[in-house]
């Protein structure tokens, strides 16, 4: 535990008071194990509402819902295009290719997002030798903090389906690029076959939707999320999470909070010589260059990861339950290292 | 959520109160993810401590703590001879095989349990046809409340050891084969390479434990906790429960209670006709015969699961919140019924 | 090498002398790798033609047909049904679990051959738990040197076609099926999604063809055979072993060959007391028990492998190039062994 | 069949006279399956020796000699180090992703040949998000026909031996590289925990072997093997290929001199004006930049793969029957193209 505000992670925060009173609320007498209950029927009906989707399944991890969405998606030998900065690829310690097989073919990505013209340079001729792709990987939002726009998710949609190439949207993030492009996420589902939905960075303290939009895919989900272990018993619990943040809509008032503190972080710096903010904040992390030097001072105060060691780039990243203060004391800080 | 107390499985109950005044505690502040938090570190050192372990993690479930157990005693090639009532046999929907390529060589086990002599019929010679055992997986207590005595893992661990074979113990339900054998979870463990212990059934909403024995194997298992998708970001929040089951014992007193309704619910069958107990029972557990008649009309008032249809074989789980007098009201539906 | 005929294998021979011309006379110039060749299109049209299939693909070996032919079939998740008997269980290593993570589940099968009730014994119930069947995998012929009628076939296939199962059949020996049933390919192949064809115990010196009947699935063969590594390079080299074999009917010329001489012995041993054979003899292989110590005198003579031990039962395999003096020699022996 | 000599791939070429001598020379009598005949004690024997290794296995191709070899080096959960140029990663489909679950992180490699240096970039810090390397596979010759000298390949395996990595070295042209080094395979395997030896594109049909340096690691091999579907039936048939390829050092006289063809193609080239090698020619391989319209006149009468469309560089493999005038044709027609 930190005594000041993490800037390293959104998981680095807690649950949401309102999250564990459903927990709490959910703990009454018996419940069938496994999914079979009541509140889980009530809370993925409502997911399938708010996405327009055909099916919904709740799962533990953001990696749990990754390979699982994936591995519906892709036929035993296909292969799947993703960004360079995808988490698939560079934080899941080769997940899908262990659970699944799969190879991943990662295209060179500019502020984290495919375009129809860098996924077409991954698309190899019908040879047995090459790795064939199947699945288009997109993450919203994206790693580096900023978010397709719906028409350049349209756009990659199009181009995937004329390429009978299916769209997993990797949605740890989605309730903030809902909040930041102000959309419903039945409009962010729509160029996706199969995409996740995270609670957990955004105030549950475990648990993420796997969202079937394609009719008839979802048959499988069941069979492939028991083997992948991704299976909860007392699923109650996590249903009893994404129940409060659909509640009300907390999940987007939680992400918009979030999304405005790292816009109150990122304009504050405007004016801090030294720090350059390389990507657009249009989510919740602001990613910044600043001298090494300033980086260790920082260090020593508060908790945040180097992203880039050689280009010396850090990324802060901003919670459901980061405070106007922690900005403002974080932003001081930063502006009096800097002036070292 | 059923009216009347569920016999179904011990995962029909909810938390114990403490699990989640625990879970409620830990929702201090930030903590660092991916384990790092000095929560987690407390309570892996605690379970080192109580087990006499070399390392001990954290997981989601017990088909991931199994999976991810069996997959760091393995070579790449191996097999696992098990029970044919073992979890991972019949319950994982192909768990193990899918997720580690491994064949699953079963053994017809008289009340669930494995011995010398039944595993030395599952040894093939070293032909490269034939799949090589590698890791023998036992269960305690087994799938059918019962429990192997000290003097019985003793055996079969020095079997395994002059054959090279590795042993993984399941235990889902260790606590109550402790608190069963009146022996301490070190004792247990000594037979084992690699072991799970579980919460979820015993009162945590949903958290396990891996136990390695063996020093040295447990290396590896971080990266293959996080390729299965079993490595939880907010990890506090799974040590919170162990906190809770592991503080003055809570884990054996939960186990014990539920072993002492399973008893008491047999000890009143023993004067019923026509109800015939199927198993000794050693934990939480109580498999009758009874008349299918008599199966079907009790299942319209309580919930729980027919076994063995062609049997007419069903299991009664009892779990740490069952009441004495719950036990009293079904007995006396039983009685009633089985006097039809 | 042995000296006396071996009673072995039926890969125990070598290779026939028109399989070996067609290697030399491909040896000329240069050919395209890896199929494209013009003599692995003639070939696998001819199959094609022959069993009345969509596409056809050549292979190295058996065990590599039926992970890919499964593979094919199966969807991530599935399981396959087998005869208790099926090679793919007990004499494969694994490979199936392996390569394919799927679980086999396994029916007693009288004389190899599978029933629509037997199978009807295996299909759980849809439940998450429990691994359900896609395919299910016949034999023809058997391990035990018995066929499948072509009505027990087409039952067989009726009942998967009514319970969304596929068909893969294990033609390892179906020349030898195709002899004794004195029926078409394509007859045999009318009930499978996906056989393979047998070439090397036929007469090749490695060559096996994967058949694929229905139309559409054979698209992802390629992608799945490459990552398999049972693509060859210079495949002109196995297309050559079946096009020597498929000349004249050469494949059905050695299969009739090699079940008359298993008759042959099956018939002189009618006469032998203490000698029973166990299976029908259908093929190229007698089944026979017999005592253990007239077993252990005629293994100082004759290569044969004891298949149960506990039943002194043993497995004697007659080939393309077992002859007529070969049989008589070694019944005779039988007859001089089993009167002592 | 085409009718100009090949320069598209060395596996365009067919089988050596003694290749195909041999086979014929070992189809008498019965042979033991699957490796136990005497002809292939004899042969991996031979290569043992030759190799100064610990075990030796023969294999089908070189895909399966790579899988396999990476799959006895590799523990469950870790990644392989490669070229972005390596076979396993550019030519197998996926390959190894899929028979291994494991990830290949590839590096930049100028000319084919990864550094001390270049590896090290890609060692991640041991957190348990990245995937962790546990191999780095080395080509010799590589893929752009260059050889590693033995001081780089020593530089490189003193690298990984301090860094706890194994080196697999994929030589599916090691004939090559020995011929152009002048060096022994011993000296060559030295580098190496396990590594193949390429028979197919030095005028074997189809074989492999796979060489075990390490001590104890061959014992996995077997049973990896048979799972992978690489054990061949009537292995005596693969072993005659080595026999005749080791008999007199033939292995070593058909690599020089396709490597004699390649050198001499690069000496006609240096005198046209318009065609630039780019890279050293060390093995049987020419990579040449030419203009893209050269390139499509030449392919018109020629066999050969342009290797990079937008580069517009072709490769021109020689073999062991490339003959002089071979080469000459081919360089008066490119002359003349390029004179246009």
């Amino acid at each position: 535990m930190t005594r000041r505000k993490s800037f390293g992670s959104d998981n680095h925060a807690g649950a949401h008071p309102e999250v564990l009173r459903a927990i709490t609320e959910a703990n009454v007498g018996d419940a069938v194990a496994y999914g079979a209950d009541e509140r889980t029927e009530r809370v993925t009906a409502a997911l399938r509402e708010a996405f327009g989707a055909d099916s919904a399944f709740l799962v533990m991890n953001g990696g749990g819902a990754n390979v699982l969405g994936l591995g519906v998606l892709l036929r035993r030998h296909e292969a799947v295009i993703c960004a360079d900065s995808a988490h698939i690829d560079t934080d899941e310690c080769g997940s899908a290719e262990r659970l699944l097989g799969t190879k991943l073919l990662t295209v060179p990505a500019r502020d984290g997002k495919l375009t129809p013209e860098s996924i077409a340079e991954r698309i190899p001729s019908h040879d047995d030798h090459f790795a064939q792709p199947g699945v288009v990987a997109v993450t919203q939002a994206t790693e580096f903090g900023t978010c397709y726009t719906l028409a350049e998710l349209r756009k990659v949609a199009e181009f995937c389906r004329l390429n009978d190439l299916r769209v997993y949207l990797d949605g740890a993030r989605l309730a903030n690029a809902a909040a930041s492009l102000d959309c419903t996420l039945a409009e962010l589902a729509e160029c996706a076959d199969v995409l996740s939905f995270g609670g957990t960075k955004n105030g549950a303290i475990g648990a993420e939707a796997l969202i079937v939009m394609r009719p008839g895919l979802g048959a499988d989900v069941p069979y492939l999320r028991k083997q992948q272990t991704q299976l909860m018993s007392k699923m109650r619990f996590v249903a009893a999470q994404f129940e409060a943040l659909l509640r009300d809509d907390l999940w987007r008032r939680n992400a918009a909070h979030a999304n405005a503190m790292a816009r109150r972080l990122a304009a504050g710096l405007a004016s801090v010589d030294g720090v350059e903010i390389v990507h657009p904040v249009q989510a919740n992390a602001v990613f910044a260059r600043l001298h090494p030097r300033h980086v260790a001072a920082l260090r020593r105060q508060w908790f945040f990861h180097v992203w880039d060691e050689r280009q010396s780039v850090v990324r802060w990243m901003t919670a459901f339950d980061t405070t106007e203060a922690d900005v403002d004391a974080f932003l001081a800080d930063i502006r009096s290292t800097a002036a070292r």
